[in-house]
């Protein structure tokens, strides 16, 4: 509200509204961004201003910001059914179809999915239902949650105890009993003359120790994202989920795989599990899932799950727990088409065809001296800025940030993350998109590294 | 699925999704209500039978299941700009409008909103402000959360924690330092020869006992829905709220109003806190805040707590919070016009002219034996069946569930909550439809004490 007129977008934005994972001198210096319209990756502001999000929001417009099919579904439920729960036995036909439709695409032949509103309350639904099912096999004391460093889970208090970053320390939190492993993260964790193959032996044996040290029977669940996504686009060091998984299974400890970024093709496949070739017993699914046309999170359950749960409701009768919105017929109907225009309709091909031109493209600009890393699967991305080697930058240089604001400025919206610059575009970019989103990565971090070093 | 053939809609239901708040004997005996479409307040199953949704499907769906207006804007904003997050100083021209709108509509001249996805997100992130306020304040002990017994705040862990229901136990809940006080209602809780006003005055005296004993610098916040909801519509005893902000305002402890079934309209004005005179210093809504045609919650904070929450925010900068579709484009230009419907366009005028004549209606159902109280207001009423006097029907008869399945036969669906039956329909309902309701109800009724009694 410092220098912008008492009417304009950007003043009655910051008088009325509260600013979430935003950094607030950005804001000062710059103005709030207010967004009007799309077309295909991009987005324009009240200004007129034309950006490639190469976030695709917020790693869920996969479709882009106009899709006409989607639109239409939404929409066309809109006019049939506009609204409903899924309480008291009652639920709209669109959510029956979506519940077979997500089993039938589930890497099981047997599942049962239950519905929030998004991947916050998704991984907080999967928790409670651990926690109820460990009560209901007379092991009440089966409640803690495994997680990794950096792993992003959500922002509820049990979801963001399971979110393993240091930003929680100002609300107090994580929660007790929320317990983060050592992040995956090979260039950054792995020690001097440490292997790969080393470092996935020494993460595993960590879990034994974790769970011999916690005891078995206090750990109600073991959660991972395939790759991590808000932690940094961090892939999993090679036989990382066998050997982890191999552990949990010897102490009977579900793994739930937490692909609200990865489900639904960004990584080349419908499930990031698929394409590191696990199989989870739960899958936490969001974002790609209504290609951010609607706010919808899915639980689904494997066949051990599902039948784990049964047995817990039989003797209540009633599984206590719902969101009023939980199956809401319109974002059924949006995701029974999202998941068609991903898996049906190209886009997850486009995925594969993209891929080669999205990594050639980033290996180019990773060659700077002052990028650390290059990193990624699929169409989700990171380069990480270093002062050199592994150093990063001192923080008071606000290098990702200043980063992300050079690229704001060039019409390239990009994603900070520590000191990494993170891409994860929509599904439908075409090849001249992918080259201008390089282009203008590779002009940006230019200007600022010659601003900085 | 044991009744019902393999591709039957019932059949695919069971199979695949898993049912929250939902009675499965139930199930097991009549199958699922899979719903097609709506008309004005009534919806349709598979099977073609027309229902009167009494519930306004959760207490939402305020303006039917076929508003054209909410509908077209619905429709209008997928045109326009169907998703967009609102990180990194970036936000959608609708989420600023609503914003706006919301805070002058609210009892503030001044605040600010935050959005969630549901009323569950909005509480617990109403919770996490006020964990991250106190440890700014240097008061990091300042946690515990009050809420009085029967009340409803929602089913993420935490939410579920404030929401004092038996059934949580199931979960391993509340949380530590999640206390519940008694639950205001004079009927069921005021004792032999006791006043209302005694009964409001012990209440008061509780709530200072409590905060004695706890430590006033461990209390974090207080919050009640002006009228309790899924508690079983619990109106306050007379003069309760002064009495308990007296409390609160002598303690520092905040007041927060769960608004998220009272706001807009449901108790004959925009803020249930306006109908029973106070001023909270922060509201939760969500439900109508849509009219049920999309998921969306809103933190809406006071002028102290806005001011608050940004003295604790700027020493670092960002407030690391925040969902996916917090501030949806889609959603906020439905609220936007659900606001309007309810407030300008006649939707509040319905319930102040209607409240009559369902009181009315319903006061006659309630001259039954076994109808022990008719509470509400506005239009949300619950008619508590008994045995006799105050006593309950044993809980093997599940008196509640009977009632609500033979009004599912009759064609009105209305909500079993404990023993009580409570209806709360859409604001557009006609008189027809109104006596309509009281028949079916009063004809449900009737049939099922005869068998029980």
């Amino acid at each position: 509200m410092t220098h912008y007129a008492p009417n304009s977008w950007e003043a009655r934005a910051e008088e009325f509204s509260l600013y979430g994972f935003t950094d607030l001198p950005s804001i000062r210096d710059r103005g709030t961004v207010v967004v009007t319209h799309g077309e295909g990756p991009y987005i324009f502001d009240t200004n007129g201003k034309k950006y490639l999000d190469s976030n695709s929001g917020l790693w869920n417009m996969v479709a882009g910001f106009d899709h006409k099919g989607l639109a239409e579904a939404a929409k066309a439920q809109y006019d049939r059914f506009p609204g409903y729960h899924a309480f008291f036995g009652r639920m709209s036909d669109q959510t029956v179809q979506l519940s077979e439709r997500l089993i039938e695409v589930s890497p099981w032949d047997r599942g049962k999915v239950f519905y929030t509103n998004s991947g916050s309350e998704a991984n907080d639904t999967m928790v409670k239902m651990l926690w109820f099912m460990g009560r209901a096999e007379g092991a009440p004391k089966k409640r803690k949650i495994l997680t990794r460093g950096n792993a992003y889970h959500g922002v509820t208090a049990v979801s963001a105890s399971m979110t393993a970053k240091p930003y929680n320390e100002v609300f107090g939190l994580p929660l007790p009993g929320f317990i983060h492993l050592t992040c995956p993260h090979y260039w950054r964790e792995g020690r001097d003359g440490e292997s790969e193959a080393d470092f996935t032996k020494r993460l595993a044996q960590e879990l034994e120790d974790v769970i011999a040290r916690e005891g078995a029977d206090t750990i109600a669940g073991f959660f991972a994202e395939p790759v991590l996504g808000a932690g940094g686009v961090i892939p999993p060091p090679a036989g990382y989920f066998q050997a982890m998984q191999a552990v949990l299974k010897r102490h009977d400890i579900p793994l739930i795989s937490d692909e609200v970024i990865c489900g639904f093709g960004r990584t080349g496949n419908t499930w990031g599990c698929q394409t590191y070739d696990f199989i989870p017993d739960a899958i936490i699914s969001s974002k790609a899932l209504t290609a951010g046309y609607f706010p919808m999170g899915a639980v689904m359950l494997g066949p051990q799950m599902t039948d784990r749960l049964q047995a817990a409701i039989d003797p209540i009768e009633e599984f206590p727990h719902g969101f009023t919105a939980s199956g809401h017929p319109v974002g059924c109907a949006v995701a029974l088409k999202a998941i068609d225009v991903v898996l049906e309709e190209g886009l997850m091909d486009m995925v594969h065809a993209g891929t080669g031109r999205m990594e050639a493209g980033l290996r180019e600009i990773a060659k700077h001296p002052n990028i650390g890393e290059l990193r990624g699967v699929g169409y989700m991305w990171a380069l990480e800025a270093v002062r050199e080697g592994k150093t990063p930058f001192e923080g008071t240089l606000s290098v990702s940030e200043r980063i992300a604001n050079t690229c704001t400025d060039h019409g390239l919206i990009c994603r900070p993350l520590g000191q990494a610059v993170v891409l994860c575009p929509a599904f439908t970019l075409t090849d001249a998109q992918m080259d201008e989103m390089c282009e203008k990565l590779d002009a940006a971090l230019r200007k600022v590294f010659a601003e900085i070093t």
